[in-house]
C-alpha cells in the first residue's frame, strides 16, 4: 500500500472531505482485511514523488500488487506512471473521495491509464474493498 | 442494479475487454453476494434511456441503493444525472473495464459527479465489490 | 405544453431549485391561463427522447404552438431539435430556473437557435408567460 | 426600464431583425402594461456603460425591480454584471431577438448568472411579458 | 436498412435541404435495387435510440450487412456507436445531404469510426450506392 | 477524375490500409464503369498542389464533373478548396480508406464543405461508386 | 474620422510603435488630402465608448463615409459593432501599426466583420490611403 | 489612487466578499499612511471607462506613481491597458479580495501585464501596503 | 506583384465576392498608378506556392517592393511566410474582399505578421491603394 | 518565510529579472522588518517538493503565518496546495518579478486559490510587504 | 539529403538565426563526413512540396536513408508525411535552430511521428551528427 | 550526464520501447565515446525532481556542458526548466525514443526551450551523439 503527499495528516486535514479516519486506522483496516484473505500487507507513505517513484520499482521482484493512493500526485506525475509501466505487478488506484465531485483539476488522473482497477468515493472502507478485488483478480490470472 | 445498453449483449460482444461472463452469470454473482450480506437484488437491463430514468425514478421509495452500470448512457445522458440527482438513494457507479484506459470519449462520465462510489476495471468481480462497498456505506449512515 | 424527463417529479426532485410546485399545478395553471386567453393548452409528459420527438412531429397540423421545457435534453437532444425544425410551428422554449446560472453543461441550449421565443428563471410563472407571450405571437402573425 | 446601446435607434436599425417598433412604443407599452398591474414604470436609455452602472447603483434604493436590455453591453461588460450583483434588486434581462440564433458573440451573457428571470425573442411583447414577470416575482416574494 | 429520427417526416420537412423524396420512395428505390443485385433488403426507422440499438442487435445473426441513416444521433449516440461494434456485420453509413456543408455540430459522427463506407450528399441515389457497395464489398470479403 | 499525392504509389504504399490495387487498376474500373454508363472519363495524377488547382481550373468548360481524392491535399489545401469553388461543375471527394478511422489530422477535409456527394471506405470500388452517383446526380439536373 | 482612446496621446505614447506624428497632423495630412479630392473630412476623438457610439449614429443622415480608427476598443466594443451595422454608411477601419505583428489580443477586431475596408501598417499615411479608398468606393457606388 | 466602477459602493456591496469598510475609510487610510511616509495622496473614483483613461493620461506629469484598483474593468479593458502603456508612470495594481480564489472571468487582467507591482487579499490594508511598496520602488529609481 | 492561385479566374470566379475585374484590368491599373507615381510595376500569377516562394527570393535584389496577394496561401503557406522574412524589401498584404467579413478560415493570414503595410475590401482600387502606400513608405525610408 | 527551488542560487541567477540581492539578504530584511513588528520570521529554502511540503504541514502548530515563493513550484504542485488547504495557517503568497509580465506557463499558479495574500513585482521589499501584511490581517483576525 | 524552401537562401536569411554558412558549406560538411564513414550522400533542394515528395517516393529503391530539413513544409505538409510513411527507408528529421525556442507555429512537425531520428540545434554540425546517426541505425539493423 | 526518473530500470523497462541496454552500458558508451574526444564525463540518475535541479545548480562552476535526458520530468517540472536557465551552461536534451511518436503528454517538452541541442530517437546512440554534438559546439563557442 503506497499513500501519497499529505494523507500522514489524514483524520486532521479538511474532514468534511477525508472524513476523521487517521492513517494508522486505515492500515489496521487492511491488515485486518490482509489476514481475512490470507494475504500480508505493507504500508508506505510519503511526500516526496521520488521516493514513491522508487518504493514502485522495488515493488517488480517484491509484490503481487500495488494499492496506490497517491493524493496530489495523481494529477501531477508523469513519473509515478512511468515506474508503473516499468513494472509488472497489478495496480489498484484507491481514493477516499469521489474525485469527479471536486474540484476541475482532480478529475484527471496520470495513474488511471495504468491502473488495472479504479476505485474512489468509499472513505476508508474503499481501501478493504480494492484489497479484496486485487486478491481477486491475482487468483483469476495465476488460474487462467 | 441497473445494466445499460448493449450489457444484455455481454459474453458475445467484444470479450477481448469484455470477457466472457454473461449478463445472467452477473446477476448471480450478485445474487451469491447479497445473499451473504443479508441483503435483496434486484436486476433490470435496458437499451432505453427513458426506462433507465424511469427505473431510477421508482428507486426512491423502493431500493437503499443502486449500481448502475450505464454503458454508453454514461457519456451522453444528463437525463440519467438528473435521475440519480432527483432520487435520495445511495448510487456507485460500476464499469467493467477501466474506462480512463480505452477511447478518450470513453473518459468522461455524467455520473460520477453525482454517484457515491465508483468502481472500475475488476470485470464481473466489481459488482460484488460494489455491492459490498454499498451496504458497508448504508450501515455506516444508518448508525450515525 | 411538452415536459421533458424527470419533470414528472416536480415537487419533490430538489425542491431548493425547482419549487414544491408539482407538475400537476403548472398544468392547472397553464388551462386557467388559456382560459383566460381563449385557448386551449394540452399536456403532455415524457421520460424519452423518441416520444418528445414524435409528439413534436404530430404539433404539424394539430397545433399553433409548442410550449416546450425538454428538461435534460435540452442539453443534448439533436433528435429534439430536428423534429422542432421539420414542424412548421412557433416554438416556446421554457425553463424553471435560470440555467445560466447553473452547472456549466447546463448553459448550452440545442433548443434555443429553433426556438422562437426563450423564458426562464420565474418558475411555474414562467408557463403563464410564455402561454402569453406565444398567443401574442400567433395572433401578430395571423395579422400580417 | 434599462436601455441599452444603440436602442435609441430602434425602428430604423436593423430592421428585419429588430423590427419596426421604437423606442417610444416601447416605452408606451410599458407604461399601459404597469397601469394594467398597478405599477409604477420608469424608462432609461443610455449609450455609455458607466451611466447604465450608475443607474443601477441608484435601484438599491428607489425601485423593486430592473427590467435591462443592455444590448451590445450584453456581452462585454463585467461592471453592469457587478453593479447588479451589488444592489438588492430583482433584476430580469430582456431581449428583443433571439440571441442563441444570432452570430456566436451574441450567445454569451454575462449579465444571465445574476439576473432573477431572462424573456428573448418575443420582440416588443418580451418587455410586457417580463414587467408582468416580475410584478407576480416580487408579489411572492412579499407573501413569503 | 435502419432509418433514424425524423426521417418519416421526409419529403415535408426541409425540402431545401432534403428534397421532396419520401421514405418510402427510399425504401421502393432499395428494393428495385436489392432485385437488381439479387439480395433482400429489410427497412426499420424509428424515432428511439433504444429500438435502433435492438434492431442492429439482431443484425448479428440475421443480416449481412446494415446500411444505416442515424439523422440526428449520428451525432449524439455512443450506445449505437457500442452496438455496431458489438456486432460482426458489415456496416454503411448513408446521409442524404452532405453534413460537413451544413451546422459545426452536424460536422462530427460518431458512427463514422466504427463503419466500414460512408456515402453523404447524394441524395435518395445514395442508398442505392450504399447498398451496391455494401454487396461489392460482401462479395469481395467472401471471395477471400 | 483528379488522384493526389503519393497515389502513384497505390499498391506498394502501406498495402494493410490502402490495399494492392494499383492506380492502373483504379483507371482500368473506371473506364469501364464508364463505358458502361456511357461517360468518358479522363485520369490525372499529380503530387503538386499547384498542378491540380491548374486541372480543377480547366474543368470548367471541358468536363460535366471531377471525381477527386486529393490524398493529403485534403486535409490542407485552401487553393484546391478555392479552385472547385471557382468552376461550376459537380464535384465527387472519394477515399479509398475511411479517413475517420485514422489519426486525428486526417478527419478534417477542407474539400468536403465545396463538395456535393462523399464517398469513403469501400477501397477501389469506391470510384466506381462516386463515377456512378456524379452520372444520376448531372442527369438528374439536367432534367430539372 | 473617429479617433479612439489613447490616440490624443499620439507622438508622445510609445513612438517606437506610433511614431511621432501627432493627431493634429493625422488631422491635416486628412484635411489636405481631402482638399486634394474635392470632399469635406470632419476630426473627432474621444476615450469614451459611448461618445464614439453616438459620433457614429449621428452619420446616418449627416456623413457618406466614416474612416475609424477605435484603438483599443477595436477588440473589446460588441457596441461600436452594432452601431456601424447600424447606420448606412461606408466604414473603412485604419490602424497606424500592423496590428497582427502585436500583442495576441490586439489580432483581433470586432470592427473588421462590418467594415467595407481595412487598411493597417502604413503609418499615418494609412490615413490618406483610407480617405482616397473611401471616396473611390462612394463615387463607384453612385455611379452603379 | 484610481477607483474602478462600483467601488464607490464599497461597505454596503457583498459585504461577505468585500468587508464593511467603505471606500472613504479608505482613502483617510492612504492618507494616513501618505502622511507617515511623506508623500501626498490624491484618490478618484469613476464608473466611466473613459475617465480613468483620461486620468491615466494626466498623470503624466502630475503624479510619480498610480494606485489602481480597476474593479471590472480589470477584466475588459484594453484601453485602460493601453493608457498604463502610454505613461510613464509607475503602476501598483490593487485589489480586495484574491480575485484567483473567484469566478473564472475574475482570474485574468489585462491590467497586471503593464502593472510594475500587485498586491490582492489583504483588504483595505492591502492599498496602504501599496502605497508603502510604491513610495520604496520610487525611491529605489532615484537613489540608482 | 505577385497574384496567388485561382487569381487567374478573376473576373469568373464567384463574381458576387470577388466583382468582374479581371487579373489583366487589374494589372493595367497598376501600371497606370505607376506611371503616375513614377515607378515600374512588374506583375506574376502562379498557383504553385513553389514558384511564388522563388519569385520573392528574387525579389532581394531586383524590387524595391513586393505588393503580393496570395490568395488561399495566404492561410497556409509558411514557406511564403518564411521567403518574405528571408529578403529585406517591403511586402504590402493586399486582399479584394474583406477576408475577416468571410468563412473562419480566412480570417487569419500567415503573411500579415511579416507584412509591413495590410489593405483590403477596395476591390480592384486596393491594388491602387497599396501601390501609393508602398511607394510613400519606401520614399519615407530613403529620406530618414 | 519558505522559499522554493533555485531560489538559493538568488544574485547569481538571471539578475535581469531577479536583481542582484542575494538570499541571505532577503533573509536580514525580514527578520529587521519582523523586529520592527515584534514578530519572530524563520527562513527555510528547499528545492524538493515533498521537503516544502513537510515544512508547512509542520506549521499547523508552529506559526501564525506562512509566507511562501514556491517558485517553479507554484505552477505544478498540486501537493503544495494541499498541503496550505490542510493547515490553519495564514499563507500569503510572494513573487520577487510580476509573473504576469513573463511566459504564459508562469500566469498560472496552483498556490494563489488557497493563499490569503498575493504580493508581486515589488523585488526583495516584496518580502518586507508581505510580512507587513501578514501581521495585520492576523492581529486584525485576534480582535475579531 | 532533402533540403526545404528557402534554405537555398541560407547564410544570407536571417543571419542571427540560421548562421552564415550557406548550403553548399553543408553540403561539403556532409560529403567529408560521409566518406569518414564509407557511405555516399546526395544533397537535393527545393522550393516546391511536389518535388520533395517525389524525391522521397524515389528513396524507395535507390537510397537507405534520408535526412530531411523539410524547413517550411515541416509545419505544414500532410504530402511529405504520407510519402516518408509510403516508403521503408530510415529517415532522420534535422533542423538549424532549435524549432521549440522560436514561434509557436513552428513546436508541431508534421515530420516527427513518422521519422526515425531527431536532431536539431546545433547548426550545421546537426547534419554531420545526423548521418553519423543514420549509418549506426542501418548497420545495427542490418546486424540484426 | 543527467539521467531522470525510471531510468535506472533501462533494459528492464518496456524493452519493445527502450530496448535492453542498460544505463551502465550507456555510461561506458559515454565514458568511450568522451576518451575519443578527450573530455570527461561524469554521470548521474535520480528518481528526485529536486536532487536533478541542485545537481544542474552545481553545474555552473564544474561543467562546460550538461547533456540531460530528465524522463518523466521532461514533461511537468518547470524547476528543472529554471535551473537550467540559471546556470550558464551548454544543456543537450537526449531521448531515447521519439516522443513525438508517443503518447500525446510526452509530446510537450518544458526543457526544449532552454536546451541548445536536441536528439532523440537513436536509442543508445544518440548520448554519443549528442556528447559529439555538445564538444563541437563548446570548441566553436571557444574559437569564437
Amino acid at each position: 500500500m503506497v499513500h501519497g503527499p499529505n494523507l500522514n495528516m489524514l483524520g486532521t486535514r479538511e474532514p468534511e472531505i477525508y472524513g476523521d479516519t487517521t492513517l494508522a486506522d486505515i492500515d489496521i483496516l487492511l491488515k485486518v482485511t490482509g489476514d481475512e484473505l490470507g494475504v500480508d500487507v505493507e504500508s508506505f507513505q510519503s511526500n516526496h514523488e521520488g521516493d514513491i517513484v522508487e518504493k514502485i520499482q522495488e515493488a517488480k521482484d517484491k509484490y503481487d500488487a500495488i494499492l496506490i493512493n497517491a493524493a496530489a500526485y495523481t494529477h501531477t506525475s508523469v513519473a509515478i506512471h512511468d515506474a508503473i509501466a516499468a513494472v509488472d505487478v497489478t495496480v489498484i488506484e484507491v481514493h477516499i473521495s469521489n474525485i469527479h465531485a471536486r474540484e476541475p483539476f482532480r478529475h484527471k488522473s496520470l495513474i488511471s491509464p495504468v491502473a488495472k482497477g479504479i476505485i474512489m468515493g468509499f472513505g476508508a472502507e474503499g481501501y478493504a474493498l480494492a484489497l479484496r478485488g486485487a486478491v481477486t483478480m491475482i487468483n483469476a490470472e495465476k488460474n487462467v
